[in-house]
């Protein structure tokens, strides 16, 4: 199973093993940005049919072109088209305008599992800070927005430059889900566990994930003062 | 070296060595409870002499009496004097009553490194939350109170059940390490290393410590849903 390679098992017990097929065809809003691109790609990989989102629908196909000529089930269609194809949505949209492009599709999106990976940071000199959300993160304006949606947050704290490094079999990094409903966050945790090296654990309700998203600008100085491509794991687990 | 396990220096390149001698006396306020006494009793075992602080002299000399008995060099006072005699002053007192604490000992803790650990969060049925603090943090809110120390922000996710588990010869987790001088940064990052199978990891300035506290709120959810005593690594450094 892609969620279990070898040197990981060692070192962390695997949860019962996820299927491409129990996620249905997953689309990504914001698909042409490096991190949906990088989620496309990865879920892609791991046999999940994707459908790269983008206001305009041809630049959508032209993200989704090299990978399908690779040989993996991604297409590209325009936002509303990619969520209407899709049970599990993930949204990748930079923060600002992100709660008015999820009004204009809540109907698309009504029944349907919504994953709001967006960080409402501000940038100065100084580095990332995050920004006040009225609603208290992104996640929670999600819902908001989409009464008819479950509304889920995980995958803030994934490196891009990792999920687009081709040359990296592993994304060796554990992804906090967060939501009310129970069915949808293990759901989510399981499609994190695809991806191999990565594990999904849940980490809280919606009201916990501001700080989850703010966690991005910590990781934001950590990668300037090493020099990395930081992300978290989670201890004793 | 404490800070270098075998086991952990084959995962992690390990920072320059730190050394008991460079820290001074520590202490801790607050340190009767599981938090501050977890703390104290990790950095004795590392060499490293202690002061454990608390309102009341009887209490703190009572909570170091078992780990002076034990041979580590740990002694109690009340808090102002604790705190009068430290280089170096952990805060580990409930976030309620913080910021008058810190105030009243403002003359006491002038010119010393304060370092705080407090999590301003709330608790209801649903677990716990990060309540509003008007500063930004509890750490923010010891800068403001504290304009002749050098306040540091660390130590917010480190488990005291791991802290006070005297068969657990590690506590496997990285400690977060905010504020805006870096010779305190440093020096509190080494003061981590110092327990074996902890990493102190710098993580950005005082106005992204909001997000670490609060991040204590995940930990507990994680915690109650795989029965563990959860902590954070930091991956690629």
């Amino acid at each position: 199973m892609a969620s279990s390679s070898d040197a990981l098992s060692n070192l962390y017990p695997t949860p019962a093993d996820a299927t491409p097929e129990e996620f249905g065809t997953v689309a990504v809003l914001g698909g042409t940005g490096p991190q949906g691109r990088g989620l496309g790609r990865r879920f892609a990989a791991a046999g999940v049919p994707v459908i790269l989102g983008s206001r305009d629908a041809g630049r959508a196909q032209q993200a989704a072109q090299p990978m399908a000529d690779a040989g993996l089930p991604v297409s590209g269609a325009d936002n509303a088209a990619a969520a209407a194809a899709a049970r599990i949505v993930i949204v990748a949209v930079p923060y600002d305008g992100h709660g008015d492009l999820l009004k204009s599709l809540s109907a698309e999106l009504a029944g349907k599992i919504v994953v709001d990976c967006v960080n409402p940071l501000g940038f100065d000199k100084q580095g990332a800070y995050q920004l006040a959300v009225e609603a208290g993160s992104a996640a929670q304006e999600a819902a908001a927005a989409l009464p008819d949606s479950t509304v889920v947050a995980a995958f803030q704290n994934v490196s891009a430059v990792l999920l687009e490094d081709e040359t990296r079999e592993t994304v060796d990094t554990d992804v906090l889900v967060l939501g009310e409903d129970r069915e949808a966050t293990d759901l989510i945790g399981r499609l994190a566990d695809l991806i191999p090296g990565m594990r999904g654990i849940f980490a809280g309700r919606l009201r916990n994930a501001g700080q989850v998203e703010a966690l991005t600008a910590n990781l934001i100085s950590i990668n300037r003062r090493y020099k990395a491509h930081a992300g978290i794991r989670v201890t004793d687990i």
